[in-house]
C-alpha cells in the first residue's frame, strides 16, 4: 500500500466509523498523508442561544480534520491539546470547510494546524492540535 | 435584580433557548456570577471512531459553560480564544462535570479556566476560555 | 504615508525601543503591513538547565514579531492570548527565524499564526497570537 | 530520599544551572512535588516598546516554574506546548509571582496550570503547560 493508499484507508475507516462527525454531516474532501479537507453545513440544531453556531460545533469540525489527518500514517495519534480562535461567527445554514496542514510529525509527537472557513472564504477558525502518537498500529 | 439573581435569570435563559446545549444534554447544577457548573452523559452518537467521546463533545461542554459563566455580568460576551488538554479519554456512558472558575474580568475581557472530571473525579479537561465583552446588554 | 510606509515606521520605531527585543538581538528581516519576519542567535545566557534554548526566549521572539506584525496598522495592539507548541529543540549557536502571517484583522480584534525555525528549516516553534486593537494611535 | 526531598534537590539543581532564569533573577518561593513557587522583579531591561513587561519575559517565569514542577518527580519532561492569556499589563518594578498547580500527571504526559500575580494579587498571566514525561531519569 502506497502511502496515499494508507491515508485514503485511514480516513474513510475513521469517517464510517465516527458517530459524531455523521451527526455532524461532516463529507470528506481531499486526503493526503498529513492533511485533510472536510465540510460540514450548520443546522439549526449547532446554534447558541444567541442563534449563531456553538463554538464547540466549529471546533469539532477541527478537531475532527485533524484527528484523520494525524491518523493518515499508520500509527493510533490522539490529542492532547487543541486550540481555537474564533474570527468571526458562522450562522445557520453556512457550509463550513476546515483544512488541516501537518506543520511537524516526529515518533511522538505531530503539531497540526487548522484553518475553518465559510464557501466565500471568510475565516471562522483558527485552530491548532497537538497529537501523541501511540505505538498500536491503526485499527477501527 | 441582585448580581445573584441576574446571573441565574441569564444563564437560564441561555440553556433554555441553546439548541446545541440541549441535543448535548447539559445540565446546570450550580449558578453565581462567573462561576457555573454543569454535567452531561456521553451517549453512543457523541463518540468518535475509536469509540472515545469526540474531543470536540468534551469541549463543548466547557465551552457552553465558558458561555453561562461570562454572560452572568449583563453584557453579552463573546469567545475570542478557548483551548484544552485532555488528560484521559472518556467513554460512552460518563457522566462529565464541569466547573468554570473566572480568572478574570475587566471591561473588556474576561479569563476563565474551566475543568471537565468524570463523577469519579477522575480530570478529562483543562480548558481555558477568553471572551470579549460587547457593549450590548443581555438578551437572547 | 502609504501602507508599507506605516508599517516600516511603526517596526523601526518599536525595534528602536524596545530593551528586551533588543537583549535578545533580533534583526528584522522583512516588514510589509500584518506581516514581520525576524531573527536572532541563541547566546549561553538563554539556555535552561538541560542546554537547551529557554522556551521562553522561543517564545519572546515569536512574541515580539507578533508585537511588530500587529502594530504595522497603526492603532496600539496589544496581546490578550498567545500560544506555542514546540515540535523541535534550540540549541546555543542555532540562528532562529520567526514569520509571523496574519489570519484575521478586524476593529477590534487580531488574530497571527508564527512559524519559528532554524536556519536549515528545521522548525522549533508552532506559535498563535490574539491581539486586542485599542483606539489609540500608534506611538512609542 | 522522600518526594519531597527528590522534588527540591531537583529544583535546586535546575535553578543552579539555568543561565536564562538567572537573568530573569527567579528565586524560588516554595516547592512540592509537582508544584513549586517563584518571584522575580521586572528591569527596564525586560521592556518592550511601549514601556510595558514584554509578553515573552511573564510567559519565561510560568514557564520556569513549569519546568522545575514537572522535573519534581524523577524523570526529564519537556514542554510540548503552552499558552498564556494576559489579563493586565505588568511595569518596570513590579514583582510577579508564578504558582504552579499540577492538574494531571500520568506516565507519558504532565498539565499544569499556572497562575502569574503582582505581589498585590492583580493577576497577569493565566498560563497552562503540557509536558512529555521522557524515560530519562533527572539529572543536569
Amino acid at each position: 500500500m502506497t502511502n496515499q493508499e494508507l491515508a485514503e484507508k485511514n480516513v474513510r475507516d475513521m469517517v464510517d466509523n465516527d458517530p459524531y462527525s455523521r451527526w455532524l454531516g461532516i463529507q470528506v474532501l481531499e486526503i493526503t498523508p498529513g492533511k485533510v479537507k472536510a465540510k460540514m453545513s450548520v443546522r439549526n440544531d449547532m446554534l447558541n442561544a444567541f442563534r449563531v453556531c456553538h463554538g464547540g460545533v466549529t471546533f469539532a469540525l477541527a478537531d475532527s480534520v485533524l484527528a484523520f489527518s494525524c491518523n493518515t500514517h499508520g500509527k493510533i495519534s490522539v490529542s492532547i491539546e487543541a486550540s481555537m480562535a474564533y474570527p468571526n461567527p458562522v450562522y445557520e445554514g453556512d457550509v463550513i470547510i476546515a483544512s488541516a496542514e501537518e506543520q511537524s510529525s516526529t515518533e511522538k509527537i505531530g503539531i497540526y494546524n487548522v484553518s475553518v472557513k465559510k464557501e466565500n472564504g471568510t475565516l471562522v477558525g483558527v485552530f491548532r492540535g497537538v497529537v501523541y502518537r501511540t505505538k498500536k498500529e491503526f485499527s477501527v
